[in-house]
């Protein structure tokens, strides 16, 4: 039995997220335990180092499986590029110790968050922005993201359906890098932490576009997270804003 | 009757190209007269900087049409992103002077064409760049991009059917600026120049990445257009890869 590790591209948008659903919908996973299981003539299980939401996309998701081959890392690479819809493209495939694990062994992951601040609608950009037609005021999304930079308690910042927070025991999360960019009507938000809770990115981007939109008091991100209660957050940004941009073990 | 100048953006993948066909097949200017009949109740011909073929993109088109209306451009500009499809979008309408011509009056225009140089195949970015594997030598492109600055006859870099060729009388135009630049996987050619012949972009793009491949001998560009001949460019480069990016008066 080896080991391997898959860097993976796709566009989340025509996909019910990540993670393989009893209901059969199509998933990421789905799609590529089913070309694994092509290849290697019986099934494998794929593991993510974590799932996302139908809509979102990645630049670079990391999974694991294993399978017993001779096959080379290059011709498994070339094999399940092959065999995969246009939407997922397998970036780069890797031999890995068996104790390797895509999620366990997660220590930063980043995502970006894009938003396209101009009148008019997203037309090229359509699957991939959040659109806000109000000129949004940077500083003062800089200057309330400071307050999430760091190990806090996010729990403000996670989904609000019970179902979905069960997951996480454990709300502390260190933030180490929060940076808001713009370039011409497109604004980047990049965020880079040692894990996420679940929708942690998409309700701290909606937090920050209230505050942007001049809808919040100055320091309020600090006061959401003192009182670690998810109603004080704003709205869960849109999912097709958002990439899982690189995973690092 | 007053004069109305619109700047479009639109993703080309599901576009018959700009020009209306008789053929009645979907394109850009198709669908936007089809809006201007809605808004203003009758026919209003459009006339562009210019036709873009199937499957070239547009970041900053530029059209002119005449009407008789009591609305402002600003209700112009919103009638007309409410009665358009998804793909294509107006960023912007202006009154101008009624002797204004998007396409006789153009002093310059600027077309990006993007290369994603990896060896894998594309996915977030599958409809809007050209794919090639092979490491291209951006040294090389970028020497013999110079033998195209300044103004030269470029009948070597016109469209090859006869058909295509009949619409240009005068073969000379005038390159102000060719830059090749990449930033990780992703190459943009950007050629800004007092107009542009049928095809000539995609042309150009096809030999450049012909000589980053290695394929020309030194020199070879700068002896294609003294040569005048079609036959002795490379194959054109394909549509999806190209972006008609601003057009200036």
């Amino acid at each position: 039995m080896r080991t391997f590790k898959l860097t993976i591209e796709y566009d989340g948008t025509d996909f019910k997220g990540w993670q393989v659903q009893t209901s059969r919908q199509r998933t990421v996973q789905g799609e590529i335990e089913k070309a694994l299981k092509k290849i290697f003539g019986k099934p494998a299980r794929l593991t993510g180092s974590g799932r996302t939401d139908t809509g979102v996309h990645a630049r670079g998701q990391v999974a694991h499986f294993k399978a017993s081959t001779q096959m080379d890392v290059e011709e498994v690479l070339r094999a399940l590029n092959g065999n995969l819809p246009q939407d997922i493209t397998v970036l780069a495939a890797q031999e890995v110790p068996a104790d390797f694990h895509a999620r366990y062994d997660v220590k930063r992951k980043t995502y970006q968050y894009f938003i396209l601040n101009r009148a008019v609608r997203p037309c090229l950009d359509r699957r991939t922005c959040w659109h806000i037609p109000q000129k949004l005021n940077l500083t003062k999304m800089r200057e309330e993201a400071q307050a999430l930079v760091g190990t806090h308690d996010f729990r403000s910042f996670m989904a609000a359906d019970p179902a979905e927070r069960s997951g996480h025991k454990n709300t502390v999360r260190r933030i180490k890098q929060l940076e808001i960019t713009r370039k011409k009507d497109l604004i980047t938000v990049k965020i880079e932490a040692n894990g996420f809770l679940y929708k942690m990115v998409r309700n701290i981007v909606g937090t920050l576009v209230a505050a942007g939109r001049g809808q919040l008091p100055k320091g309020q991100i600090k006061e959401i997270l003192r009182k670690k209660d998810r109603n004080l957050a704003a709205a869960t940004a849109p999912a097709q804003g958002l990439f899982l941009w690189e995973v690092n073990y």
